[in-house]
C-alpha cells in the first residue's frame, strides 16, 4: 500500500528567526532564564529553565502573532483568527499593540474566562459553532474580506519564525546548552526553536500520549491526524502538527518523546512547590520528559527546558509552602 | 521629656554583604530579573523586577538563614529558631542543606500548611504557646543548650548581610538603577540591600500602614514598637524593626514610604494578571509604592523593584487569562 506523500513546505531557517527577532525588537519581553535543579536518579540534575510563561499574554504565542502582523507588507485593516485559547489572547494583544482591530472566532464551548481575556485585550469575540473546526471555518470566511489578515495559530512561516525567537534569546542567555526540551502542540514553537538551532543543539519535542501530533508525523513521515484528548489538550491539542513546524523539525533532527499525564501533573506541581512558577499543563510538559525518564540526559549534559505557558487557574497549584 | 536613646549597632557594611555572597556561592539561586512596564500616569513606566520569589523556600529568607549558619565558626549541632512563616521555612531549608538538625518553634495558632512546609524540609516543629512571643521565648530557652545556634529572623548582622546578596546580584544584573524599592518587615532585607548599595543607589523602604516599623523608627530615631495588623502582617508584621536593619538604613539614607492595603492587592493582582508572577502580599508591597504614587519616580528614572516572596495560596490570584 503506498500513500500519496503530501508536499511539505521548506523548513523555516535561522535567518527567518533572526529577522523575526530584529522585527520584534522590544515588543516582546526578553523572558529570563533561571538555573534550577530537578530530582533525577536520587540526585539533583541542573537545568536551565527559560521562563517564557512571563511573556505577554502568558505564553510564547505573542511572539508569533506579533511577527506575523509585522512581517506583512503593510498592516492589515483587520486581523482575524480562530482560537479560544492562548493564540486568541496573543492575537488580541498583538493587534492592540499595533492599533489594528481584531476579531477572534471562538467555539461556543470555549471557557468564559478565556473569552473574557480576549475581550479585555480589545478584540471582538465572535462565537461561531460548537467546535474549533466550525469556528476556524467561520474565521476563514471573514478573513476573505478586503484588507483582512488571517493569522494561523501555528502553521505559518512567520508564526513559526516568531516563536523561534525564544531560542534566539535562550542561545544568548545559555550559550552552552547541549539539549533543549520543548513541548509540541501544533508545532509552531518546536519548529521555530529547531529553525534557530538548526541542528547545533539537540532539540527534543515533548508531547502527551493524548496530543501526539509530532510523534505521529515523525512515524508517518508527514503530518497526520491524531485523536486529541486529556490534560494538555487545551494548549497542545492540535489535530495534526503544522507542515512548517514538522518540516523544520524533521530537517534539523528533532527527536520526539512522549510523556503520560501523571508526569505532566508532577512537573507542574514541582515547578510550583519548589520554584513558585505557575505553569499550565502544556507549559510544564517539556519538564515532564526529564522527570519521567522519557528523555534521559547523560551525566554532565547541559539541558534547557522551555516553560511556555501559564494560562491555567492557579487554584489547583496548592499553597506552595 | 527626654527619652533614653537606645544604642544602635554599627551599620552592616558592603564588605559584609560581599563576604556573604562569596560564602553562599551556589547554595542560593541567582534569581533572575525581568524588564517590565507598569501603568503610571496613563502611560507605561519601565521597571526592572528582581524575581526573588523564585528563591529556595519562596522568599529571600533562605539567604540570611544560610549565611548565618555558614558564618558561624563551626556548624552547630542544632539550629533553633521561632517562626511560623517564611523564616521558619528558610531555616529548615538551610539546616537540611548543611546536614544540621533544626527545631522550629511555632505558636499553636500557626497555619497548618506552614507547619507542614517546615516539616517537609526535615525540621522538627515544636508547638509552643499561643503567640509568636511565647514561641520565641521557648526557642530561646532551647537555644541555650550546648552546641545549639539560635537564628534570629532579621536582627542579626549575618542574617542582614545574607539578605543583602539580593542587591549584590541585582547590581550585576541591572547596573544602571537609580532607585530600588524594597518591602520592609523586620528590616533584614532592606538593611542588607542598603548595606550593599551604601548610598550609591536610592533605596526606598515600603510598608503598609499596618506594618510600619521602619517609618515609626525613622520618626523616632530608633526602633519602637508598633501595632501590627492587616493584609501584609503575615510576612511583614514584626513588632519593631531590627536594630541592625534600622541602623544600616538610617546610615545610608533610606527613605521610608507607606502604602495602603488596596495598593498591595492591586500590585499582587497586576503581577499575576500581566506577568503571571505569584507574589504574596508582602512580596508585592514594594511594587505597591509605584502603583499608588507613594513613591513617584522622575521621568527617565531607572527603578528596580524586589519581588521578595511567593508563599501565599495562589487560589485567590484568579485565572490570569
Amino acid at each position: 500500500m503506498t500513500a500519496q506523500q503530501p508536499t511539505l513546505p521548506a523548513p523555516v531557517t535561522r535567518a527567518e528567526v533572526e529577522a523575526a527577532g530584529v522585527r520584534l525588537g522590544g515588543r516582546v519581553r526578553r523572558t529570563p532564564t533561571v538555573g534550577w535543579e530537578v530530582p533525577l536518579d536520587g540526585g539533583r540534575f541542573p537545568v536551565v529553565l527559560k521562563l517564557e510563561q512571563l511573556q505577554h499574554t502568558g505564553s510564547f504565542k505573542a511572539r508569533g502573532a506579533l511577527n506575523r502582523l509585522l512581517a506583512a507588507p503593510q498592516l492589515p485593516e483587520l486581523v482575524v483568527t480562530a482560537s479560544g485559547g492562548n493564540h486568541g489572547l496573543a492575537v488580541a494583544h498583538a493587534a492592540r499593540e499595533l492599533g489594528v482591530p481584531a476579531e477572534v472566532y471562538v467555539p461556543e464551548t470555549a471557557p468564559p474566562v478565556k473569552i473574557a481575556g480576549i475581550r479585555q485585550r480589545g478584540a471582538t469575540v465572535v462565537l461561531a459553532g460548537s467546535s474549533y473546526a466550525e469556528a476556524h471555518a467561520a474565521s476563514g470566511d471573514r478573513a476573505a474580506a478586503p484588507g483582512a489578515l488571517h493569522v494561523h495559530a501555528y502553521d505559518d512561516r512567520d508564526v513559526v519564525a516568531g516563536q523561534g525567537t525564544v531560542a534566539r534569546e535562550l542561545a544568548g542567555q545559555a550559550p552552552d546548552l547541549d539539549t533543549v526540551l520543548v513541548a509540541t502542540g501544533g508545532g509552531g514553537l518546536i519548529g521555530g526553536i529547531a529553525a534557530h538551532y538548526a541542528g547545533s543543539v539537540r532539540v527534543v519535542s515533548v508531547e502527551t500520549h493524548g496530543t501526539a501530533t509530532m510523534s505521529a508525523a515523525m512515524a508517518a513521515g508527514h503530518p497526520v491526524d491524531v485523536e486529541v484528548s486529556g490534560l494538555a489538550s487545551d494548549a497542545l491539542g492540535a489535530r495534526r502538527v503544522g507542515g512548517h513546524g514538522f518540516a523544520t523539525a524533521r530537517a534539523t533532527g528533532v527527536r520526539a518523546v512522549l510523556v503520560d499525564e501523571d508526569a505532566v501533573r508532577a512537573a507542574r506541581h514541582l515547578l510550583w512547590q519548589d520554584l513558585h512558577v505557575a505553569a499550565e499543563p502544556g507549559g510544564a510538559t517539556a519538564l515532564a520528559a526529564l522527570l519521567s525518564g522519557a528523555y534521559l540526559p547523560a551525566a554532565g549534559e547541559r539541558v534547557g527546558v522551555v516553560v511556555c505557558g501559564a494560562n491555567a487557574d492557579p487554584a489547583d497549584l496548592g499553597t506552595g509552602v
